[in-house]
């Protein structure tokens, strides 16, 4: 079923991105400054169109190639330089704390969270994403819980105290509040119980405690790294870290390239010209699954 | 001179915080999704312009209260617990770098960031805030170099290594691009010569690094915060930070109040009620001084 009609005109993907205009697409939220300010600058709306594109897709890209990069890293350091994995209370099973957390709390995570701007779910009925959403979420969620417990497995086997350290108090803040984040996004989103004007007053703060959620993570992450390399290149006067062996390179470079994930990332969450068109009342509302699947 | 006309009316602080009206103010920002949405809802529209004030003036008491906390925590912390401060290569020489650190990179620049939200300064000539911004900007970030100074002169009063932790990258890569982002928006918005176009270029690019460094410094504030405290609070297997004596309590919380400051900053920030009506021509546009200083 396509929904079409003054307020709501059906808008595919070569319509809305970027060549979208407030009119056809119906949407207050494509009314861009960015753009408005090229145009009043002069500038040629085609070719700033192509820009537009050619942007998004390298961004799109560097935001996969630095989330594979994150995991392939810190799951190379904690195989290659800490001995790899187990689940036995040892040193070894600390080793998934670090690997789990990146993988769930920061690529997922950050994945999870631009998958509304990618232009392919333009266009089409937005149940199937936002399943795919809560899905993705619910998956870096349990990573996270499951690092989580590896660390308190290992401290509790070794008669270490919990949750002392500025690290962890910043990391289970980070894991409480996308655990809240995702129940309230779950109830207010995705239930259809939850009213339109619920789901109108939730989205701009699910979308600020998104982003929030994600540089949480990011300091927490660069706070553990520098954390371990200080427990585990020690030597004097932790003169082992300040030589900088290749462990120590290898680990600072997977907090660069954390942060510089969370960076682009950031930057296509902020960037309005591509944002899903999607303040059609329908995109609010809820429609039943059934429905959704036969359009 | 008060500029007025079809394209561009004045729009004094009370037309436009919060009752702005897309055709009154001239500005295509002014179309809020939010408050599309909310009164979509059929949600009182008065009753949502009171909620947007009150709310303003919540979170900005809190950024201002909140800034304040940390910058007076963190001379606590160093005064009462690591000795006080001194300039003579000793560690009393490295207690300025937390505090000049959290007072420029957090506080200052936190507060310079969210200084064009304030409806105070809406409906007047823009310069006099431009110049504002600048300024305590600059302090900011002279502060953050003269903190860096006092660990390098420390670090090498002591023969300890420069720049080898995760923690020192990151804060030398903040306060580095703070000084990239100073220069260019300098350059940018300020210079005469600077063109409308490259200005609206610039724009989005100047507000995305902005958000970045604030949580690039807040991250590398987490780290230090949490490596200081691993460094003087060793004990057996770090069990004195495992006990949680009232120094460790006493600046984890200072962690917790940075963050918090920098989740209020960014709601600020991500707002977009609470932004400064200016797609304006004439506010991309260079004004002479002295024409602004006759206004």
């Amino acid at each position: 079923m396509q929904r079409a009609g003054p307020s709501s005109p059906s808008c595919s993907t070569s319509d809305c991105f970027p060549l979208r205009k407030t009119a056809e697409c119906g949407s207050e939220h494509s009314v861009e400054p960015e753009k408005h300010e090229v145009r009043a600058a002069g500038a040629p709306t085609g070719l700033s169109r192509m820009w537009s594109v050619v942007s998004f897709y390298i961004c799109y890209l560097l935001c996969l190639g630095l989330s594979l990069a994150c995991v392939v890293c810190v799951c190379l350091w904690n195989s290659q330089w800490r001995g790899g994995f187990a689940w036995d209370g040892s040193a070894l099973q600390f080793n998934w704390h670090p690997v789990l957390m990146v993988t769930g709390l920061i690529a997922l995570y950050g994945n999870g969270a631009v998958l509304y701007r990618v232009p392919l779910t333009w266009g089409q009925n937005k149940l199937p994403w936002k399943l795919l959403h809560a899905t993705v979420m619910l998956l870096a969620l349990i990573l996270s819980i499951v690092g989580l417990c590896a660390v308190f497995d290992f401290h509790n086997a070794k008669k270490i105290s919990n949750l002392y350290s500025l690290h962890s108090w910043i990391g289970i803040a980070a894991t409480a509040l996308f655990a809240i984040q995702w129940v309230v996004g779950m109830a207010g989103f995705l239930l259809p119980c939850s009213p339109m004007s619920l789901r109108a007053l939730l989205k701009p703060v699910h979308v600020w405690m998104g982003g929030s959620i994600l540089w949480l993570s990011i300091a927490a992450c660069i706070s553990g790294i520098n954390e371990k390399l200080f427990f585990v290149l020690p030597g004097s006067a932790n003169q082992a870290y300040a030589d900088l062996p290749p462990e120590a390179v290898f680990a600072n470079v997977l907090g660069v390239l954390i942060v510089a994930f969370g960076l682009v990332v950031l930057k296509i969450l902020s960037n309005r010209e591509w944002q899903r068109p999607e303040s059609r009342p329908e995109d609010l509302a809820y429609t039943p699954l059934l429905q959704e699947e036969n359009e």
